[in-house]
């Protein structure tokens, strides 16, 4: 039995099984929740997309002013490293940077030395592909871009969690939470898009520029829908032909049903479905891929 | 030489030195900061107003739906057992519930066994009560109440930290942050306050309601001044005889300078320092102490 089988973490410079991975009490990424990350997915024994997911991490670090000693080179081969241990084809695997601990008496951040840790586990799935989620809009209101800038990949996921609880309330699945205009901005991990003709929408502003959410502006793009980066309401929403939403953590899954209303017929669309196909098959193509070297 | 001299902690039910203080890299509490916590000092031997931190600790819990399996005895205990290890006379002692891990697979808050840590510390000083600080105002916003309540004590920290180095550009050595409308509301770690003539001022709103903060409202109107909660503007803030910050790690720290211009006289005025002493003098008082049992 492979004590790596259920993850591997990557933890002061050495490889452990994700059960003994753990991170100082002390550590402001837990304390201060001041931290960055990012999380990139291995499908079938290869990376997808991993530079953009790298540049994004390295772009977090540098608006936080955190750092580590590590090479785009190096990272992916720390990454490759967890991945190769749990002998996973198909992976989550998450990249963290920590402010790390200041020095003793001290609250000055600059005093800190950051930490880096990363981790494969099996790849999850926000829900599967094919099953039609149930999505509230909820009156809980997401952190706007002025006070944590949504271009940083953050931990800042309180909202996010309330929204949560308060879609279950409501009959739900999953949440999709407002800006103060009421705004739809983004739910616990993913983008929304909606399907309305042959336009193809997505919030413009406060929210995470994912790169499942670039995946498909680019894929609709080259199928010939129009695509707009806008404001959504939830009417707009509700009126929509299909609604789906986008995360590193499962692709493209559709939303069946807003508010407790059947989206279009009240089943996956086929412009989702012609998506979905679109984003699966572009991994295969190398150029969006890196292969692990097991 | 004791192990537990720089520090205690509870984990998994067990007193470790805090050196070996950790929690899982998948714990939520640190992958989506869905947690609460609450900070008491010790001083002298004491903790000062205990009940009242395990009573704001209580309900941020609830209103996470989290619980632990402790009363508010049970507790007491376990914070007594961290500071008793160290043998400090003078601790910070910090008491936290993360949502802990999900069923595995499961994306669903419901599915985690939340987790419980405390540790003690060395007392900790935001500023020593002497020095006055130079404060920034920042352009930073403060996350508001709608999207992150801040009666549930929480580490979205990233926008005090942010603000912090906004200060530390110019000059400053603290922030206060602002809200939408541009009211001054907290800094990292404190309440703020202002002093003009015989009326104090502190923010009402998307503050949190700190326990030293309190205090200061209820000495401030023992001592006969008039306490307004309320809007604070920075012009507010700057023309003030006297400005003060409040927080568990260090009572009250005077404020003698705000965007490079001196408050007052620019030195710790007498109306600061008269609360200042009368704070301290109130952690003799055993209405609000619970001796360590060393």
């Amino acid at each position: 039995m492979n004590d790596f089988a259920a993850g591997a973490a990557y933890v002061d410079q050495q490889l452990v099984p994700i059960s003994e991975a753990k991170i100082s009490l002390l550590d402001w990424g837990f304390l201060h929740s001041d931290a960055t990350y990012d999380v990139v997915h291995v499908w079938n024994g290869q990376f997808f997309r991993l530079y953009d997911h790298l540049e994004r991490f390295y772009q977090g670090m540098d608006k936080l002013r955190m750092s580590i000693p590590y090479s785009r080179e190096e990272l992916t081969q720390v990454l490759m490293g967890c991945v190769k241990a749990t002998g996973l084809r198909d992976a989550y695997v998450e990249m963290i940077t920590t402010r790390g601990q200041p020095r003793v008496g001290s609250r000055d951040p600059r005093t800190c030395g950051n930490q880096f840790y990363a981790f494969a586990i099996p790849f999850v799935w926000i829900t599967k592909p094919q099953t039609g989620l149930h999505m509230v809009i909820t009156s809980q209101q997401r952190i706007p871009a002025a006070c944590v800038d949504p271009m940083i990949k953050n931990y800042h996921w309180l909202d996010l969690v309330m929204g949560q609880y308060e879609a279950y309330g409501r009959g739900g699945e999953t949440a999709v939470l407002v800006d103060a205009d009421g705004h739809l901005t983004e739910g616990p991990g993913f983008n929304v898009f909606t399907v309305q003709g042959q336009v193809i929408c997505t919030p413009a502003r406060g929210v995470l520029a994912g790169i499942t959410r670039r995946t498909v502006i680019e894929l609709a793009a080259a199928q010939g829908y129009k695509v707009i980066m806008g404001d959504l309401l939830a009417g707009h929403a509700c009126a929509a032909d299909e609604v789906f939403i986008t995360s590193t953590a499962g692709g493209i899954m559709p939303i069946t049903k807003i508010d407790s209303q059947a989206i279009g017929h009240g089943v996956v669309g086929p412009i989702t479905q012609g998506l979905q196909q679109a984003y699966w098959d572009m991994h295969h193509d190398p150029a969006y891929s890196v292969c692990v070297d097991y």
